[in-house]
């Protein structure tokens, strides 16, 4: 595609006054582009080797991760809100702005030494991939690294993530 | 694959007590089986020719519907709760057992003529997909056929959606 951005709506004071919010929906109403984002997606995840679970957070996260696993022949690790996720899950606690957030995932979804690929739509301040990285760590999943479409890097959300593999399509500042 | 019900679990009372909740992570977190689900959903959707957009509700709609729009090269429309879409919404309300659900779409998501399938992960009272094919029609799309991984046969969802070209994987009593 020409350039990524180009097809990318930015929506004025949302979900808050004073935060310009990128509307990714423009990108993935069009076909091609869809299937072009994906495409780029898989390449850059090729660095990573073999890839056998991709964990992502709803909702937004799930559009990109799910073709990207039928991609790679992953299975999909669906990370939700709490009280979601109908089985057994762990959770994970982390700290936003004001107030906390929890995730939850299922007790048995990552076996010991299974390679994790965590992907999301929008890395902002990293809080959420982070506490995906605990949950995976923590049940003895390998986090092979985080791929995001687009990198808020004001928010400086590389920091925030314990992984140096950090990988995403389009940084804006 | 063998036979898609061996690999889906069942959850007793979830999310209220005296249902039996169908779980697909168990499905999609076997990459094969997930590929293969794909592409059963991808083979059923011959029989609509050209599909230009798939309209999907939140959040595991996502999960079977962005693999289906990669692979068909078909655009997606992400159907959301009130307040998560941050463009200029049309919203559809609906009754449920007791009280009524809402769900929003892109004002400028389907243009006139577009064929759209709708796609979810289960065909329960057909509320939801009832209500997005309203939405889809009364932006001018072309309701081209709705598409389910699960059908549960005894609450008659089918008798709901107003249109005939309904299809699912997996019919259970």
């Amino acid at each position: 595609m020409s350039n990524l951005i180009n097809h990318i709506r930015t929506v004025p004071d949302f979900p808050i006054p004073g935060v310009l919010f990128y509307d990714i929906t423009t990108l993935i109403q069009d076909g091609t582009l869809f299937q072009e984002v994906i495409t780029q997606l898989a390449d850059k995840s090729k660095q990573w080797g073999k890839i056998d679970l991709i964990a992502a957070p709803e909702a937004r996260g799930f559009i990109f991760a799910a073709p990207l696993a039928d991609r790679l022949g992953a299975g999909l690790i669906p990370i939700r809100k709490p009280g979601k996720l109908p089985f057994k899950t762990v959770s994970k606690s982390y700290d936003l702005e004001y107030g906390t957030n929890t995730i939850q995932m299922n007790v048995d979804a990552v076996k010991t030494g299974d390679r994790v690929l965590m992907v999301d739509d929008l890395l902002a301040t990293g809080g959420t991939m982070e506490a995906c990285r605990q949950l995976v760590h923590e049940s003895g999943g390998v986090v092979a690294g985080a791929l995001f479409v687009i990198e808020l890097l004001a928010l400086k959300g590389r920091e925030r993530i314990k992984t140096t593999d950090i990988e995403t399509l389009l940084q804006l500042p």
